[in-house]
């Protein structure tokens, strides 16, 4: 089932001092849970469409597949479609996957975390990069303005995210829009390892926003090895792509932008 | 303690085709675990700083509280203070809060569920807001320059955002910035509830990237009567801040914008 992503509606604008009435076309937010076997791992609010791709993607990057092989996608709908039917999603992997534990932050009981634990929890799980041919700083600048003119539904709301996979030719492998950044990386993880093309060692990942920890962390679960943000990134941020071994750019814009990992690039 | 929110590192700044190596002052990135009474509530990663009115602001606005006072709030350390117990705060209630429920959309086990029947949980536990004096457009319109001018940490990362609350004079009573556009929301809401400020009819609510869902129900949560984004508004955001009564404005920029609630001004 198609649902649609943008709704219109009336509102009133003002431009220099004036109001009229004009349709505007608003980026649709629908709630859309996520099981895995038997057990609920995420809620998130999304954008709907390409909902298997966000489940499986969100599975692999926040590490609770740990490995297991995707056997079945489905919505949890059984009677007549309603809309709330389509709001869940089922990942099967046959009981192969773990069953799933808390995520980042919700572990520990008494005595917090910090962020270098945090990034510590992620190298436990994920493997340093393995040895890649260095990025060209110009040419990675120079993907932000190709995926945004495929950022269609961002040209009809002007309220979603994007992200994309581009390969080392420049071309634009899949582009994902949603209301959520970590929902739109997600799908196009998803959509990658759906296809069998995972790890993305020779891809980069693109990103609207900005370049969180969370963002690192799912470049990094896809084994890409470069992140370009169109802002900035964070001090978890960076300190986690150098751990990894990822080449991370921040405020690509016009060309313009910086270099905050491998420190052998700065 | 008072902990840097921006850690300056050497990164290499590309512009127009020249490189530099040069000064980046990074926005701070650590996790927070929210304790209320006994029980953990939320993981989130935040900028530090202002943790006890995040921690009040969010028991409030995921209406956890249920009502129950706050009778303090502290971090977890106990031993020589370390980071890592500065990432971790304790809200009591002495008991009066409710068991915590799960978050939105987590409580539904197999039939998932839709926007109407989030709406529907918000205002179960909300009033639609009492009458107000109309807001008047080209106030609220203004209201994002006044803000960008106090946002300091924005200012000097480029990648915080902001949310204020701002009186009907045109008066910043309290501006907040954070890695996470909910965690700024929730220490401005967290701010005027620890000084008994709540419900804010009066007081029109900021924020610098857009109107989701989840902002909405934050500014409905806190009694706020009008809601300005900078950004767009999502189509359960609308429908939200519509049920609720609240004024919503959003791709609010040079004074220029558009008003999506209440209907009567649309």
């Amino acid at each position: 089932m198609v649902r649609s992503r943008s709704q219109r509606i009336i509102a009133r604008r003002f431009t220099a001092g004036d109001s009229t009435r004009c349709p505007d076309d608003l980026l649709v937010e629908e709630p859309l849970a996520i099981h895995l076997d038997d057990t609920q791992v995420s809620s998130t609010m999304r954008t709907p469409g390409h909902d298997f791709e966000l489940a499986a993607g969100f599975c692999l990057s926040e590490g609770v597949l740990d490995g297991a092989p995707i056997l079945g996608i489905r919505y949890c709908g059984t009677r007549a479609p309603v809309d709330s039917e389509f709001n869940i999603v089922s990942v099967s992997t046959g009981g192969l996957a773990p069953e799933p534990t808390p995520r980042l932050g919700s572990t520990t009981s008494s005595c917090g975390i910090c962020g270098a634990e945090a990034i510590g929890e992620l190298a436990d799980r994920l493997q340093v990069l393995p040895a890649y041919e260095p990025w060209d700083p110009a040419f990675l600048l120079g993907l932000p303005r190709k995926a945004q003119e495929q950022q269609g539904l961002f040209g009809v709301t002007g309220a979603s995210h994007a992200a994309g996979a581009f390969d080392r030719s420049g071309n634009l492998l899949v582009l994902r829009e949603d209301i959520g950044r970590h929902n739109a990386v997600d799908k196009v993880v998803g959509r990658l390892l759906l296809d069998g093309r995972l790890p993305a060692l020779d891809l980069a990942l693109f990103v609207s926003g900005r370049a969180s920890f969370e963002m690192v962390q799912k470049a990094w679960a896809g084994g890409f090895s470069a992140l370009v943000a169109v802002s900035g990134p964070s001090s978890l941020a960076v300190a986690t792509a150098r751990r990894a071994g990822l080449t991370l750019v921040g405020f690509a814009r016009n060309g313009d932008g910086s270099i905050y990992s491998p420190s052998s690039l700065v």
